[in-house]
């Protein structure tokens, strides 16, 4: 399993925790979601390591902004 | 008709417009709810005036804080 960070903004509480784990959460291969809303990030666990691209276009699907990769 | 605005605090994106909209509209009464989210208000208006404990309980379960009357 592996795991990578991303810096999204947008997030500003509960609810867009729970838009971004529900679409990042469909993309194939995800085994895992973990926003931390604070600290502005979501960690994506998966099998194989992730296509930043499908990543990034799941988080714009339920309205945010993937930045980059975070740490 | 009658409105009110009350100041509510908390709300901070568009999935809280959409949760507060959505509890305050079910209090019996209530025919429009307008949230403002810059202006950390909601507008409530109805036939009768509104008891402003029924407001702030929709409010609460929506996840938000009415701390008074506005304006």
């Amino acid at each position: 399993m592996t795991t990578a960070t991303y810096a999204v903004a947008g997030m500003t509480c509960g609810h867009c925790v729970s838009a971004v784990t529900a679409e990042v959460g469909k993309v194939p291969g995800v085994t895992a979601v973990d926003v931390d809303l604070s600290g502005e990030t979501v960690t994506v666990s998966s099998e194989q390591a992730m296509d930043e691209q499908a990543v990034r276009e799941a988080v714009e699907e339920a309205g945010y902004t993937l930045t980059g990769r975070s740490g």
